[in-house]
C-alpha cells in the first residue's frame, strides 16, 4: 500500500463493471492506480495486475492527486465523498466524478467541492466497459478548463476520445442524460420488438442483422432532425408525423393481439397524437420535440 | 395513356412520397411505368418523365402484369383493390403490396386475392424515400417463392437489398412491425432528448455527432442481447438492469423539473422495475425481452 501523493497517480473509488474497467485501463497504461470500492474483494485481480488496494477511501484518495469516482448515482458518490475523513484528504486534490446523474447534483457537488478546497470536474462515460482503453471509448468533461487541461493526459490514458464540453459544470450530465434518453429508450424499443418478433415466430438472431439495419438509418435522420429543428423547418415531406402515428398503431395493435404489453409505443403514439390533434400532422417528426419543449 | 398488359410492365398504386419514389424508380431503370393515386395530380411529374397516368385505379392495374401497392395502410389499400371493377381487372395478374401494416392484415389480404385469382406477394420497405433506387434501400418479402422469383427482376429495379423471408405471407408484415418498433421508439427518444438537451442549453447541432454516436453503438449491443435471448443467458454482468433503471430515473427526473412530459421513459422504466420486481436486477437488458414475452 503506497501513501505518497502523486501528479501521474490515480485513485479509483467504485469497483463495479465501469470503475474496474477504468482501473484496469489505467493500469494497463502504466500510471500508478490506487482502487478501492465499498464492498471489499471486488479489487483483488486489480492488486494482482499491479494496483495499490487501500483500506478505506480516505486512505485511497490520499495516495494520488486525481481521484477518479464511478459509482451508481451521486446519492453513492456522496456516501462516499462527503465523510469527514474523505473530505478532508481530499483537500487541494482534484476530484472527476464520472458517475451518471443529473446537471443538477453536478452543480450541487461543485458547490460542496468549492467549499471544501475540492477542486472538481464532472465527466461521463458514453460507451460500454468492453471499449474502455479502445480507441470507441467516449468522455466527455466539464468544468474549469484549466484543470482539465492539467489531468487531461492521465484521463487519456483510458483511450477513445475526450470532449471537454464546457465550463459549465452541468454540461457533461446534460449530454449525458440526452444521449441515454436516446440509448435507453432504443433498447427498451429493441427489447419490445424481440419479444413481438419471436411472438410471430422470427427469432432474435433473424431479426438482429435488420435491426442493426434500423441503427444505420438513425445517423442521417438525426442530422436531418437537427437540421428542421435548428431552422425550424419541421419538413414532413417525405414522411409525415400521420405516418409515423399509423405505423405506431400498427405496432401497438400487434403487440396487445399477442398479450405482450406495448406501454411505451401506447405512450410514445400519445406523444405523436398530441402533435397531431396541435396541428402539425403534416410535419415532421422533428415537430414532437419542439412541443415536448413548449411552456 | 397505354392498355396493354407487359409482363415488364408495372403498375404503383398510391402517390406519396414512398409510391412517387418508387415510381420514379422504375422509370430510371426504364421499366414501363402506370401510376395512379386517389387523388389527381400527384402523378404530374411523373408522366413528364415518362409514366402513363391512369384514369382509374381499374385501368392503371390493367396496363400491367405486376401492380405494386403503396399507400398508407391497409384500410387504404382495401379501399383501393376491392372495388369491383379493381379485383376483377386483377384477376391472373400480381399484387404487391409495400403499404405497412400487421402480419395479420397481410394473411387476410392473401386469402381475399386467392379467393378472387389474383397473385399475391407481400412486402415491407424499411429505409427512407431517399434510399429508393439507391443501394442504401431494404425491401423485405414474403409469399410464393415462385411467384417471387418471377417478379423479382422488375422489383430489384428499385435498387438496393431484396430479401425474401419465406412463403408465410405474413412475415415481411411481422419484420417491418418489429423493426418499426426499434425504429419509432428510437426516434421518440431522440425527441425528447432534443427537448431536454435544449432546456439545458444544448443546441441540437451540438448534441446531434455524440446521438449519431449512440446509434453506432446499438448493433455490437442488439448482437449480444440477440445471443443472450438465443442462450437463455441474460448476463449483466457488464451492465445490470438496476443500473439501467437508475439512468431513466436521472432522464425522467431530469425532463419533468424542466416541466417536459417524460411518459415514454416513464413506462420503459416501469418495464424495467417490473423485471427488477421479478428477481431480474442483476441480469442484463435482454431479460426485459424475455419477461414481456411470458405467457
Ligand atoms: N457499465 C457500463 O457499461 C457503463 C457505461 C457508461 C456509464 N456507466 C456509468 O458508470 C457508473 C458505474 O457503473 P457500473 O457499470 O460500474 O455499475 P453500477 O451498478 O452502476 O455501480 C456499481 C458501483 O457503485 C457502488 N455503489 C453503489 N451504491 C453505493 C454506495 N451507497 N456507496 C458506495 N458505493 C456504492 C458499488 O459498490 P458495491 O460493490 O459496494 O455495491 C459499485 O462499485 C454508473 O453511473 C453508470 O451509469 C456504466
Ligand atoms: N415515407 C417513407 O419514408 C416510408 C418508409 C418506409 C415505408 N413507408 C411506407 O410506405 C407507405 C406509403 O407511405 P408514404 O410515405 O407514401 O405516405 P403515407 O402518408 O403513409 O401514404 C400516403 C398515400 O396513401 C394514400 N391513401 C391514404 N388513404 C387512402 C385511401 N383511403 N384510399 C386510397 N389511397 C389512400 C394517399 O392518397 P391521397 O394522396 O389521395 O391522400 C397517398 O397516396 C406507408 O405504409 C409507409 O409506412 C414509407
Amino acid at each position: 500500500m503506497s501513501t505518497h501523493s502523486d501528479q501521474s497517480a490515480v485513485t479509483v473509488l467504485g469497483l463495479g463493471p465501469m470503475g474496474r474497467a477504468l482501473a484496469g485501463a489505467f493500469l494497463d497504461a502504466g500510471v500508478r492506480t490506487t482502487v478501492w470500492n465499498r464492498t471489499p474483494g471486488r479489487e483483488r485481480d486489480l492488486v494482482e495486475r499491479g494496483a495499490d488496494g487501500a483500506r478505506s477511501a480516505h486512505e485511497a484518495v490520499a495516495a494520488s492527486g486525481l481521484t477518479v469516482v464511478c459509482v451508481v448515482d451521486y446519492d453513492a458518490s456522496d456516501a462516499v465523498l462527503r465523510s469527514d475523513a474523505v473530505t478532508a484528504a481530499l483537500k487541494g486534490r482534484t476530484v472527476v466524478n464520472l458517475s451518471a446523474d443529473t446537471p443538477g447534483r453536478a452543480r450541487e457537488t461543485a458547490d460542496w467541492a468549492a467549499a471544501h478546497g475540492i477542486r472538481y470536474l464532472d465527466g461521463a462515460i458514453m460507451t460500454p466497459t468492453t471499449t474502455i482503453g479502445t480507441p470507441a471509448a467516449v468522455f466527455l468533461h466539464s468544468g474549469p478548463e484549466e484543470l482539465y487541461q492539467q489531468h487531461r493526459p492521465v484521463l487519456e490514458a483510458l483511450g477513445g476520445s475526450h470532449t471537454h464540453l464546457g465550463e459549465d459544470i452541468g454540461r457533461a450530465a446534460a449530454y449525458d442524460i440526452a444521449l441515454l434518453d436516446i440509448f435507453w429508450t432504443a433498447m427498451a424499443g429493441y427489447a419490445h420488438a424481440l419479444a413481438v418478433a419471436r411472438a410471430e415466430g422470427v427469432t432474435a438472431r433473424e431479426l438482429t442483422p435488420f435491426a442493426q439495419g434500423i441503427a444505420g438509418i438513425l445517423p442521417p435522420l438525426f442530422q436531418q432532425s437537427a437540421e428542421d429543428i435548428e431552422n425550424g423547418g419541421f419538413s414532413g415531406e417525405g414522411n409525415p408525423i400521420t405516418s409515423a402515428a399509423s405505423s405506431m398503431a400498427h405496432i401497438v395493435h400487434t403487440s396487445e393481439a399477442h398479450g405482450i404489453d406495448a406501454g411505451v409505443m401506447r405512450t410514445a403514439e400519445g406523444m405523436v397524437r398530441r402533435a397531431i390533434g396541435l396541428g402539425h400532422g403534416t410535419d415532421g417528426f422533428s415537430r414532437i420535440a419542439e412541443v415536448l419543449g413548449r411552456r
